[in-house]
């Protein structure tokens, strides 16, 4: 497969028209458009029926067949000559509340691109080649991040999120229901179904590619993570009169739990992340010896045993540190790393390369519905830049070249996958 | 004045009765007494009204003259045989809102007791001898405490308090006007006009007499403070997906400046105080890197020279700290520590010897009216120990044997005081 792109996935990414793909971001940005230049097109909300209906239209403007699945899935499909399991590509329409205006729908548009450029271009594939719209990946209406994903591929059955109370009360089997009565001529297809391979782009959401100055990343896997909550337990007393020696400030005991895990999570080749963002104090007043203490870990690595064999270690290291004040540890949620297939990263790097195009491979440091397809059939990735590593901010922003040059790598690697035999 | 306690100094503590202090501290406690044993009686409230007009019952059934100034401090008046300015003691009766049944009441009870054991046994003195209540002390639901003590010793005018806004909306000026009229049979008396000496007796809120062992401290100082505000500031960004070399991350920022904080506070006599009390991040959310985190910063000493020295480094020690983060201090309000006279501390402490009571001098951590009153003529206070240190809070707790003990040292010490020459 790496011996160099066929004339055909040569022919479908020179069909990639960059303007074309800029303005169709731009018509979905002004789709939930916020005064501060970013976006908020929640999952099932009217903003994303609003943007289902305009890709819709779009695809149909082209003879492209449209469906959706129980999920609301959204799936714009061009037919192979051969009755075959599809080759997948997309990513989600949904954004952050504050989100910006290229995470997730630059990997719908880009996918639909390759649609179109293969129309225009009149080249055909043995596959079918479909383009995927996932429901709910943000998780920021519903708290079940990947939803659609997560459903399509088996790793949780649907049922096991409709219950989900959105953060605006609405539950989301009703905001589902919503958004298929929407569009009640879309055909429905059935969930599931497995697909030859899946292919997503995405915009990097970290600061890498853009420090390397280079235009593509071909992600080899997806990181795991543990994330859990300490609470550091002392004795509230009065900031004037208790002397420091007779203190349990939990604030400083906290303090020395976190000194001692950036200490147990040091790694020199700066791959292990770990963040402190939460921080709550009781009672949280000037003049009184802090009660409690309550900070959040979040740890990720590519490797399973890396982050097991550190995350083991938490524990004890924080108790030993914040004595004598007591440090209770809750675990409250882990993902094993995913990595993606071998053949299908090296398809990625060479169709990059191929085409003139810097490339390099990466890990992704953010989940991705490409994270769940992987347990249903070879998956992978590839980012392009973004700037400053800005995601989930109003100022996230890729450039015209770099949305194309991403595309046009997508529709070659998804020409030679649609040929390949994965396995 | 040290040479021994004068045989009426003797007789008046010997009149002290344990027994009715404490059931007039029980009796006080009901008054907004909370569910959990705490007291909520609140500067200027219902509860405030009802405990004065208690005292006030109390005060008229022994035949003993109450008066009250335009700031409602409440005065009770046992006459001297000269007329000469009087010895005040006292303290304050409002609480915090999840306050003890001690904190200040204590210091009202001691003094009226020592009114009674002055009447009981029949002992005149050449100065009168005033029990005084102070007007909001606590400052907890209008935040200016000490606004008695302050506007009596002339350290603010009245005025500048009226217009505060309590923490339930209503103004400091109506509510000391209800107050007030709550009471129209109440003689009024001028604000101000100072007093030959004045002593308050007050619970420690600290661990240190209980731990010792011993019964009184005679106070030698109110400590000073400095009060700020760090704000660190970071990048924010994705928890999975930005390096952490590249992250300039405002909670590790912040720990780093606490820490720096913390080498500059040191102290191997355990004098100085440092409180980290407040700790707010933003956004505060597990899995971005925080872009800010703000800390309180609560600094105090007996010495201004060692507060003065100390606070103009934090500056530089938390900007360095910090780095690559910025950091900013914010300077929010300071005091320059009050040290009692040496003769006042003396007669206290000589007191509570001559009384075969354990005793040792003690700097005060907390804020006092004592520290007002003592700009406008001698002051001193006696600590009586409190269990564990607490205090602000419903577990706060002293025996009947301290509070009877702390009631005989004031009924001494007032003795004594009343006929010496303080200059």
């Amino acid at each position: 497969m790496s011996n160099g792109l066929s004339e055909q996935a040569r022919a479908a990414a020179a069909a990639v028209d960059g303007e074309r793909l800029w303005s169709r971001l731009m018509a979905m940005a002004a789709i939930g458009a916020r005064a501060d230049g970013g976006v908020c097109r929640q999952a099932l909300t009217r903003e994303d029926r609003d943007a289902r209906a305009v890709l819709t239209g779009w695809a149909r403007a082209r003879g492209l067949r449209v469906s959706v699945d129980a999920a609301a899935n959204l799936f714009v499909t061009r037919p192979g000559a051969r009755d075959l399991p599809p080759l997948l590509i997309g990513s989600h329409m949904d954004s952050q509340p504050a989100g910006g205006r290229f995470d997730g729908i630059y990997g719908v548009l880009a996918a639909f691109e390759v649609l179109e450029a293969l129309e225009d271009a009149g080249l055909g594939t043995g596959r079918p080649i479909e383009m995927v719209a996932w429901t709910n990946e943000e998780g920021g209406r519903f708290p079940c991040g990947c939803t659609g994903s997560m459903s399509w591929s088996g790793e949780a059955p649907l049922e096991n999120f409709l219950d989900v109370v959105g953060a605006d009360g609405v539950v989301l089997r009703d905001a589902l229901a919503e958004t298929l009565a929407a569009s009640p001529d879309i055909e429905r297809r059935g969930l599931g179904g497995g697909a030859h391979a899946y292919i997503e782009a995405h915009i990097e959401q970290g600061p890498v590619l853009e420090r390397e100055g280079l235009a593509i990343a071909a992600v080899t896997s997806i990181q795991g993570f543990r994330m859990s909550h300490v609470t550091v337990t002392g004795t509230p007393g009065h900031a004037g009169t208790t002397p420091m020696a007779a203190r349990r400030d939990a604030v400083q005991g906290a303090l020395r739990a976190i000194a001692a895990l950036n200490e147990l999570m040091a790694d020199p080749s700066d791959t292990v992340r770990f963040t402190v963002g939460c921080i709550d104090v009781e009672p949280n007043s000037p003049n009184t010896i802090p009660a409690r203490a309550r900070f959040s870990i979040d740890f990720r690595h590519p490797e399973e045993a890396v982050l097991e064999a550190r995350y083991a270690r938490i524990e004890a290291a924080v108790r030993a540190a914040a004595a004598p004040c007591d440090a209770d540890l809750e675990h409250e949620s882990s993902m094993s790393p995913g990595v993606f297939p071998a053949p299908v990263v090296a398809a990625i790097e060479a169709a990059a390369r191929d085409l003139g195009l810097p490339a390099m491979r990466l890990p992704s440091g953010a989940f991705h519905d490409a994270l769940f397809i992987a347990r249903a059939c070879p998956a992978g990735m590839l980012f392009i830049p973004c700037k400053a590593g800005l995601s989930h901010h109003p100022d996230e922003y890729a450039t015209p070249q770099d949305c194309e040059a991403g595309a046009r790598v997508l529709a070659a690697t998804a020409m030679q996958l649609a040929e390949a035999t994965l396995s």
